[in-house]
């Protein structure tokens, strides 16, 4: 692992998970449990969705990474939440945050805040909930869709909210950005069509907790968001409009290769 | 809108929804959550699904309009459904109501008597569904599936809920029927393979609360059955069975146009 | 019904079971809600998801069969499985039970063993959770994918547990194995990609309910795993990768015939 953020230590990386094939645990929101599980077993992964509070932390303990996402939040789940991210910190394991809606309602803004400080390895979210975690105001949130402004601001909210939570964040959109305290990766790949599909989002923070299992916290950022974005792109070119593209995503990610990942991403500063 | 009911007024709702992208807060079942925000997002509309009893009356206020369904409810979800109802009436928002399985069961019949009073803008359901709102009897309804029987009758009962309501009710089957009080509308669309697809009818709903956002509740129905309904057309004949009828679907309504809406729509009297 | 375990016997009751239509009640998990009742409906049955304590007992009444899963598992979930498992056995309705994760966390092997005593006519899952139940130790579930060894050892287990409960127990797997008491049906069909497509190991069970409305609980059992793996099997040649196994599944349930069941079951001792 010599050199970072190429395309070799991502298709490194990859390998290395489809090896491995980590179990991710996920609590996370009712839209996206069905297509989560379906993009992890295409990546090479074995999900389960278990959010009781009588049985997460037993489930944390045989688990390579744990997913947090509130997409759907309620108080039983959010109770289970933070005993779930708890008990990853207490056996190292790695967890992940999607702060889903974060700047939506002051609930929600609440619940992003509680469970950001319980040092997930990595944060992701779209432009609008970061900023909203930086503190740039609920403004920026309209329901779960980004209608934040530029890459400049969001990169500035990601390093905010990086230094603050000591999280790796990942800010994703048009162009992806991958904050760790003040280093800064930008990734593109993908395609427009994906918002226009549910809970992509939600996946991508699913597929960084599995990559999270075979790398460190930036690295496996960086993999899952080029990874993704390469399935992205390759599936949106098989559609003519949303329907199909969660089909495709996973056909695309099973089907990924070291040409592929190489053609369809591109990384710069 | 000096014409209602023609495809030129159903194009021109199209149109405007698709440039006000509305917020449509959905308090749905858990069956119908991800069909129904592909199916809002390939319309042109934002979706949310939020159902926690601490943020629903904050995301009414956010939102543009609200979509209430009971398939998969549970006290906690019903007072949740309860809340936002009211503060959508305090706002002015409007709110669609479908009242899944109502007849079924006691206390389904007894929650749909409940939210049905509660001033929604539009009640959409099966013919089995609105007679059993209409006190015609829970033998009415056989599960979620409706078994009853004639047009007339349907188009009766839609006409005694709507009058005991206040509500535009939608009763939607083969040919579907659009009722506010002693005016009626009937839509001729769709295909015969759409009731076995799951939860398009619970999508119907959201698409109808989509509509509300622009149109009045008469002719955001009507808009919406009849887009549905197009749609629904051109996906069945891309199937052979209902498998990929949600992708189609989806796929159908991103790329509806004028021409296909002239096509594959009737209204009759 | 002299001969069974044949393709004749097998086609026989999808035949009765698409005239009779049945309504099969599902309480299950939310990341097989959409795809069960997808596949339910394409088979011929008609699908309910009612989970609610106040009502499963009043919609278990007006049902054909009941299927409970517990694959996202909580205490009023819990409770309401009890509840709605009891009725059935009041009122001699069969009941399938998918003990989903068994031996996976205390919790649920906890729940999987109170579950297990209450009478179902069929108990269905993978070879670890099989395992599981008949003690073989919780070290052969790997979250919800099975790693258990050979198909002896599983044949074994599912011969204890169908001792211990009463219940046909069908342990699926690469070979599928249906015992009840003594008596062995192994059964080989489906596909390698099937379990990279997420629930539809509970799916089948779904599908299991669904022929115990027209079947006795071996005869229904064996029927299933026919009639689904023979989809499968069908639906896997149409794919590239599992993205569009469901919908594949949904269609070739829909068009299942005589000839394809006979080409793509094998049925072994």
């Amino acid at each position: 692992m010599a050199i970072l953020n190429t395309h070799d230590a991502v298709w490194s990386a990859l390998e290395e998970l489809r090896a491995k094939r980590p179990l991710v645990h996920n609590i996370t929101n009712y839209v996206a449990m069905t297509v989560s599980a379906n993009v992890l077993l295409a990546l090479g992964a074995s999900p389960a969705m278990v959010h009781a509070a009588e049985e997460v932390e037993d489930f944390v303990a045989i688990s390579d990474a744990l997913c947090i996402n509130i997409g759907t939040l309620s108080p039983p789940w959010v109770e289970a939440m933070g005993k779930a991210a708890a008990r990853a910190n207490a056996l190292g394991k790695p967890w992940v945050f999607d702060p889903v809606g974060c700047g939506a309602t002051p609930y929600r803004t609440r619940v992003s805040d509680e469970l950001a400080v319980l040092r997930p390895a990595v944060i992701r979210g779209n432009a609008g909930e970061v900023q909203s975690m930086a503190g740039a105001g609920a403004g920026a949130t309209k329901g779960v869709d980004s209608v934040a402004g530029a890459d400049a601001a969001t990169a500035a909210a990601a390093e905010a909210v990086s230094r603050r939570t000591g999280a790796v964040v990942a800010a994703t959109g048009a162009i992806d950005h991958v904050v760790e305290g003040t280093a800064h990766q930008a990734i593109e790949s993908g395609d427009a069509l994906m918002p226009l599909s549910t809970a992509l989002g939600c996946t991508l923070s699913a597929v960084v907790a599995a990559f999270t299992a075979v790398r460190p916290p930036r690295q496996a950022a960086i993999a899952a968001l080029a990874v993704y974005g390469a399935a992205g792109a390759v599936a949106a070119r098989n559609c003519r409009g949303p329907g199909h593209l969660p089909a495709e995503l996973c056909d695309a990610l099973y089907l990924m290769d070291r040409d592929t990942l190489q053609r369809e991403v591109r990384f710069t500063a």
